[in-house]
Order: structure tokens, then sequence, then C-alpha cells
């Protein structure tokens, strides 16, 4: 009767406040790059969404009839045919609105082991058992989640499926529609996430889950390509789990800020965004070049780390018996950060592992970085 | 296991959408009159804000520290000495992270009643059983609280004690300190919902329920005396508690958009919000006086209705066996819209209540809706 959830902090949330020192070279945040903000057309955009006194009202749960133009029209462009979306508050609230419709006490949910953090607390929340499905170089392996709908039975297979966090690996294209096809025949729903899918340094587009199979919930998010500060993401679902999804958005916040999606939105029309993606890819690309030469040289002989297409994160897996939350208070010490991978798995945790990313950091900064990580780690 | 929940769009959200034509004269949504935004200076504080690069990244969970400083200083001002708050997104996330935290299927909650239907909405969303407790013209009537605590035993306690919704009610300070004793007696957390408090048009204010009982969870809003498209609010709460809901927000939406808060901090710290708030209450105060001075030629013999010393909303009965969702869609006709009262009850509704808001129509609006909601109920 006096309940109060119990619940843990994100370690990445928490490691972010100790890394905030500014000496410190961290390569733990998934933060995109300040410096590559387009502050200029975002300050531009809000001034002039903000001359219709309209934005400053409440406004429809669904979200700017605009935007969800704009972001439905680009969406289509990239392969992914959308006539609506519901716009969230970042596409965390997303995750959010799908745990509160979709799971619960007795509900079970498969998730790529390893996978992001905060869709795991997500998912705790709810009182759902959370049940890992295997992934390797190519993505979550199909053999696996075969196995884990045989005996688990879940009703929701959470993903991340290009360039994911933590691995930064991204599921091939057989992959995908053999995947399509178990959810097909097993009555699965598939959340694909994709925050990071347009930040491509190398290789050509996969087409989305979502392409392939209509039991496919799609996240998509401003956060990594825009500016996460305006808190703004996206979900398409068909239409009936849409409405769903959207009166538990009424109850969560009402909607998102009007302002923030009128100036995207304003931004969307004025602004060439994949010119300005253009230039992070270029940008990141080279961080992730710079990340990736320097990791022999920082690393113990039978380290193991992925080899991201695209994206903001290296994921490594040292030998033998280290534990990389040891590692981190010397690499502290060391004035380097990075996240502990044993948060990001559902059941049992490889203390081995650990997540870089390449993004927040300038090419000389990731040298120096690297060079002090070596310290710590060789 | 493929369970999609089963939820209710809100009456009021739906209707809106009914009674957006231009030649409808409404008095059924809570909005605040578009015309008395100050534009112009929070224009100004967007790009003043938006000259910091900052303000586009990723942010603490728990908000902008500078808007957690201003806030808490005004709300210490006011006579709820505060040391900090949690930054939510609208006052209607801080109802969300409540419910998620503090319900599930088997808790309790009760209600004022009537109460806003979107706490309702949100409660319902948990599982929780919802319980209501009477209401008179000085607001919940202690009485009944103590007989709903002896037999349901709730953990929670919801109320709007001033210019509440629906009723534009205010509990009197008597009944205040009744209630603050007993929830410590029986372990009863209060959410003191209070987004009108400080829109009084007479008499003076009574002191917040939070300044009573340490196990008050308060919540306010920059929506009514700001602007509801910033989609800012806050929750006061014991430290512990505090912690957890920050824990809740972090799976809800990480953060509230960086942007809106800091352009706020701006807005606080450059203007003087208590000579707007002035403003606005002079210009509502008008609407509501007119409003009241309309009801007796406007209502059949036997009507009764509430008397508001503040807020946005009359509340009202019909004589006999009116059934004011009905009466609705005859306004419509006629171009005239309110609330059918029913949704705004727990269990049993009393169909014969509708809500009226005065605070969207000029004076001049206000005179011809009234005559065209005679023609309606006359």
């Amino acid at each position: 009767m006096h309940r109060t959830l119990s619940v843990a902090s994100s370690p990445v949330r928490d490691l972010l406040a100790l890394t905030s020192r500014p000496e410190v070279i961290s390569f733990a945040g998934g933060l995109p790059a300040p410096e590559l903000f387009d502050l200029d057309g975002v300050r531009a955009a809000y001034d002039r969404a903000l001359r219709d006194r309209a934005v400053l009202q409440y406004a429809p749960t669904e979200g700017d009839p605009a935007l969800r133009d704009l972001v439905s029209s680009r969406l289509t462009g990239r392969g992914l045919p959308t006539s609506d979306v519901l716009i969230t508050t970042g596409s965390q609230q997303a995750l959010a609105l799908v745990a509160t419709a979709m799971l619960g006490p007795g509900a079970v949910v498969a998730v790529e082991e390893p996978t992001y953090l905060a869709a795991l607390q997500c998912f705790r929340m709810t009182g759902a058992r959370i049940v890992p499905v295997e992934s390797d170089a190519d993505g979550l392996v199909p053999s696996s989640l075969r196995s884990v709908v045989a005996t688990e039975k879940p009703g929701l297979l959470y993903l991340v499926p290009t360039f994911a966090n933590p691995t930064g690996r991204t599921l091939s294209a057989e992959r995908r529609v053999e995947i399509a096809e178990i959810a097909a025949a097993h009555d699965l729903w598939i959340v694909e996430d994709d925050p990071y899918g347009e930040l491509r340094y190398r290789g050509s587009a996969v087409p989305p889950l979502a392409s392939m199979s209509d039991r496919t919930i799609y996240l998509g998010s401003f956060s990594k390509v825009g500016a996460p500060g305006m808190r703004l993401g996206w979900l398409r679902a068909p239409a009936d789990l849409l409405r769903t999804l959207t009166i538990v958005k009424q109850a969560a916040d009402l909607h998102t800020s009007t302002v923030d999606q009128a100036a995207a939105a304003v931004y969307l029309a004025d602004n060439d965004l994949d010119a300005h993606i253009t230039r992070l890819c270029a940008e990141y690309g080279a961080r992730r070049d710079a990340m990736l030469a320097a990791l022999p040289a920082t690393t113990p002989a039978g380290t193991t780390w992925s080899d991201p297409d695209g994206g903001m994160f290296v994921w490594l897996r040292l030998p033998g018996d280290a534990d990389s939350a040891v590692l981190l208070k010397d690499a502290l010490q060391h004035d380097v950060a990075f996240v502990p991978g044993a948060a990001f798995f559902a059941t049992t945790p490889d203390h081995a592992t650990l997540r870089l990313s390449f993004t927040a950091n300038t090419v000389e900064e990731i040298g120096e970085g690297m060079a002090r990580l070596a310290k710590v780690l060789l």
C-alpha cells in the first residue's frame, strides 16, 4: 500500500557527473560534439518560430503537424514510407511510452545483449522480465532469437540495429529479413531504436527493420543529428498502436514543448539537414578513424573491439579476468574516462567489456586520451 | 504476454479538437489567454539563452541549476521554504512520475471528487484503485478523508487545493491543518497540485499544504503564469523521494528541454514575473466577474455554481436530471462549448455538472458566449 518504486540511477549519467572536471578527456558519454551544433541556424529557427504567439500555447499530443509532415517525409525519403509519426520528448520518452503501453508485471521483453542501458532501466521499471538475445559482429543472432522466442515467449524485442549502443555494430540485411520473419511468425513486436542511423561514415545504408515488418515500432531522434537539448524524438507505428501510444503520452506530459517543435519545423524547412549531417559524418568519421587507429597501441594483446561503420561507439573486450569498473577508477586518476560494460547487460554482465565514444572529442584530444588510457590498460 | 494497455483518451483534449472551429466560443479548455503571453519577453529570453552552445546539449536530469534556484527562491518567497526542486516536462509529467514511483496494481489512491481528469488518467494507467473523497465549497471534506483512510487505507491523496480544477474552489486554511494531521497520523502522502495558486483575484493567499506537512509532494507549473507551450513544471518533495523521482524521470525522458529551461531561467532573471502575474490577474479577474455576473441569466432556476477566488474555472450543477453531455451537442450547434462534468469523477459521475473556463475569452466574448449558452440551458 505504501509502495515506493525501488530504482537504480543510470551508471552512465552518474559517471557523467564524475567526468565533468575539465581536465578529464571523457570517452564515456554518448554526447554529440557541441562545436558542431548549428547554433546560429537553431537560434534563427527559434526566433522565427517565436513570431507566432501560438507556439506558447498548449498543443495537440500528437505533435506539431508541420514537424510530423517533415519527419514523415524524411523517413519516406530514406526508404521507410511513413504517413504519420508521434512526436516525443526525445526518443527516450518513446521507449517509456512503449514500456507503459506494452509491458508490465508478467510481460517478457527480449533485448539484444549488450544493449542501451536506459532501455533496460525503462523496461525494469514496469516489472517486466528481460531476457537477453545473443549478438555478434553482425548484430543480433537470429538462431538465438528463435531459441528465446520458443522458450521465453516474449511479446516485444528491443534492439538498436544500426550502429548499436553500446557496440557500434550493425545488423546485416540478411538477418533483418530473418528477424522480420520470426516476428511475423510469433506475434512478436519489434522496437527498432534508430538514433544513429544517419551517422554513417562508410558503406551504404541497410534497410530499416520497419520497412520489412509491420510489427515494428520505429524510434527516431533529433538528438544525434540536430541537438539533444531540444529533446525531440519521434515514433512510427501501425495506426492502432500509434493511437494508444498517443493516449499514453497525454498522461505522460500532455505534449512535447510547442516551442521546440515549432523551432525544429522551421529549422528543417529553412536549412539543409542532409548537408549538416554530411559535415557531421566527415568529422565524426575522422574521429572514429583516430580512435580505431590508436586502439592497437592502447590495449593489451588479446583485446578485441568492434569496427563501427557509423554512430558514436566502439566496444572493447579486454583479455583475461579484467574488470573495467576497477580500471575506470585508475583511468579517472589519469584524467580519462569510459563506461564499464557491465551495465549494458540484461542479466549476466561481462566485466571485461567497456564502451568508448569517439564523437565528443577532437582527433587531437582522442590521441591524448588514448595515450592516457594506454597507461591504464597496458 | 502480449498485453497492450487499454486506455481512454482525455475527453477534454478530444473536445478541444471539436471546438477548434473559429466561430466557436469555447469555455471548454483550461487555456491561458494567448494575447496575454509576454511573447516579446519570451522570445528575447530564448535568443539570449541560445547564445550559449551548452543549451543544445544533454543536461542533468534534475534540471537547469539556475532555473532550480530561481524556482526554489520563488517558492520560498511565497511562504514555502524550498532548497531544491526537480524540473519536469510540465506538471503533468510530475504527476506521471509520482504515479510510476508510488502506484501500481494493488495500490490505493484517494482523490478529491471531482478532480483533474488527467490525474485520474495517469493513476488509472498504473492499475491503482482510485477512491473518491467528498468536497464542498471549502474544498476536500476532512471527515470524508478520515472515513476513506480508515476503510480504504490509501497510500496517496491527490488534490488541487487552491482554485481547483474543475471546481475553482479553495481548501480552507483550517482544513489544510486538519488534512496535514491526518496525513501524519496515517502515513499518507499528499500530492498538492498547485498550477493556479498565483492567479488570485480577491482575498489573500492560503498557506500551501506542503508548508504544513513533510509528507507532501508539491507540484508547480510555468503553464498558467508563463506559457504552457514551454512545458515546464517542477516538483518539490523530501530529499529521498526527490532522488527516486529523479531516477524515474531519467527513464521517462532523460531530462526536460535544455533550451526551454535555459530560456525560462533567463526570463525569470531578466523580467518581473510578479508584475506580469498582476496584469494577468487584473484581466482574468474581470473575465471571472463577467462570467459570474452572466450566470443567473444563463442558467435555469435551481442551478448552483462555485464562486472562485482565482484560477480558471467555474463549476456548475444544473437542476433535475440534466445531462450536460447531451446539452454539449446542442451547445456546439450554437457555437459555444464547455466540458461536461462526468469525466472529472473517479467513480460515480454526476451528469448534471459542467465546467466553464473564463480565462481564454475576452469580457465581450464571454458575454456573447453566455448568451449562446442561455439558449441551450434555458
